[in-house]
């Protein structure tokens, strides 16, 4: 038995593309005392992981040369040297872009089911848990609201629409292209849903939010950002989760200036990371998972077979192909 | 008798040069039911003014051309047909650039006395009470943390450094030229001062907050914040009181885009408008007056004579020629 890994081979200067990773043929792991070994059935990618592996400040040491790619995976305990696991225990948690994984238990983020395989790397996982978290503790939305959402069709944009929905918010989707625009509308119960490629995003914004945005779920910056910020409503807020639409940080990019905005909606932006709030871990799950059962909340997967699928899978959701959670499957 | 009066003529479009404003000789106002007529002694001057008489989106709608130049003022009653005010008492509020104004009392902002006549329009008024509440309620310092001031020896910034340093914060002040630098740390207590026009930002930045920005308190936007945001520390805030180095709106002026640094610092940026807080006035004054007393809150005024000196007064106060809080002395 062989152990095939995704190796981070060089630093990308932009958007990460299929060369920056090689496939390895690796020995299997042995688990080692207190650890565990992990099948991975699925395998995540998110749109940070171009994040993980630069060397420029980001909120987490990079992924190294040479080193198995980062990730959050999803599978079933084969082995373990730890009382609290067994095998045949389904888990999910960082055992990186490979098949099996040997693994000290701080590794696992949360327990799963096999029905809940993929659903715990998005919308139970890292992807919903982001959206409730950053719209809840730094949104803070009252009902009534408006919220406007970037990259609205995508799997934390479309939780952060519908949650906002669910809280009694008015939502506005900005995706990419025609078709996620009607999909914000049509799957994710959006208010409107704007098409930032083919239509003028300002004027769009403000005519679907007369009486201004008062909630900017960014995961994009860049020109959509520009477009919706002078439509803040008076002490508006900006939860700033990505930055998708910048292709690279090492020539830093210029916009226009937010301080007079701000000054004069006396509105606030904030930067969240959901590694700071696991600790809420179980309850959002909790809340998500309720509202999945009463159908309020959909989601859509988008699963591609084989870890040869990985090189290039970030590159491709920068390239917006995917149509929901991207995830690898590998058995 | 009759009533000088500075009237607004034209609209700026950078910032407000003595063109702008006229000086009218109107007759006397008489007060009518429930007002008071007011005496000016002492006319303020801020650089939010700039704000103020521009027709683009601000906090406040705009004086209008022909009007009287909107102000703050300190001065005595001089007849009054409201029971609350009697001739004699010494009051601060809303009276315009003008020698008399007969205006309602919801103009008044405070009571003051002859000996706080000038304070009352800087450390014991608008200046004071912004340093206090922006730096309290949006800044929210802790002991240990530190604070980094723009235009730090001005009226605004010189309060909210002693007042940080008070609350037990290491401070860095950044002003214009070796002599204001010298005057943060000599006559603000500050750590360190750093002349933006002679120095390198960063570096000093990088130098003095050898564990990062906790708070910045911004009175300027501009090349000086640039310089600042990439030193935040981890969920460090953001204050924006100003914009003084931007010198126009009309082409909005672009930057170096500040979302990553919110996103990798999980970092706070927040307008902040005093206007908002006066139901906090009393108790900011009476914290105020009670540091002054005790020696560990210094202030320098700039005061000019002759309401003449009001039309050049905001460009002044922008090409950085005050010492101190700028006020007109008319008797």
């Amino acid at each position: 038995m062989r152990n095939r890994q995704v190796i981070l081979v060089s630093r990308p200067t932009g958007i990460p593309q299929a060369d920056c990773f090689a496939i390895s043929d690796a020995d299997m792991p042995v688990p080692g005392e207190g650890e565990i070994l992990v099948r991975n059935h699925y395998l995540s990618v998110e749109p940070a992981m171009r994040g993980w592996i630069v060397d420029v400040g980001n909120y987490s040491a990079p992924v190294g040369i040479g080193e198995v790619m980062r990730s959050l995976a999803s599978g079933v305990v084969e082995a373990s040297n730890h009382p609290d696991y067994k095998p045949g225990d389904h888990v999910a948690g960082w055992f990186g872009w490979q098949d099996y994984a040997a693994v000290s238990i701080d590794k696992i983020v949360q327990r799963t089911t096999m029905a809940e395989m993929t659903q715990v790397l998005g919308i139970l996982g890292i992807n919903g848990i982001t959206a409730y978290l950053g719209l809840t503790t730094v949104g803070q939305p009252k009902p009534g609201e408006t919220v406007v959402v970037s990259t609205a069709a995508g799997s934390v944009g479309s939780a952060v629409g519908q949650i906002a929905r669910i809280l009694g918010c008015r939502t506005v989707g900005i995706a990419g292209g025609a078709e996620k625009a009607a999909s914000c509308v049509a799957d994710f119960g959006y208010d409107a849903g704007i098409d930032y490629r083919n239509e003028d995003v300002s004027a769009r914004i403000a005519e679907a939010c007369p009486n201004g945005v008062d909630i900017y779920f960014d995961n994009t910056s860049g020109p959509i950002s520009d477009a919706v910020l002078p439509h803040l409503a008076l002490r508006g807020r900006v939860v700033i989760c990505g930055t998708a639409s910048i292709s690279r940080w090492d020539q830093w990019p210029t916009g226009p200036r937010v301080e007079r905005h701000l000054l004069i909606k006396r509105a606030r932006m904030e930067g969240f990371v959901i590694f700071d709030h696991m600790h809420h871990l179980d309850e959002a799950v909790a809340q998500l998972r309720e509202w999945i059962a009463q159908g309020k909340l959909n989601f859509h997967e988008d699963i591609a077979d084989g870890i040869e699928a990985c090189s290039d899978s970030i590159a491709g959701v920068y390239r917006g192909e995917n149509k929901g959670k991207r995830l690898i499957r590998l058995i």
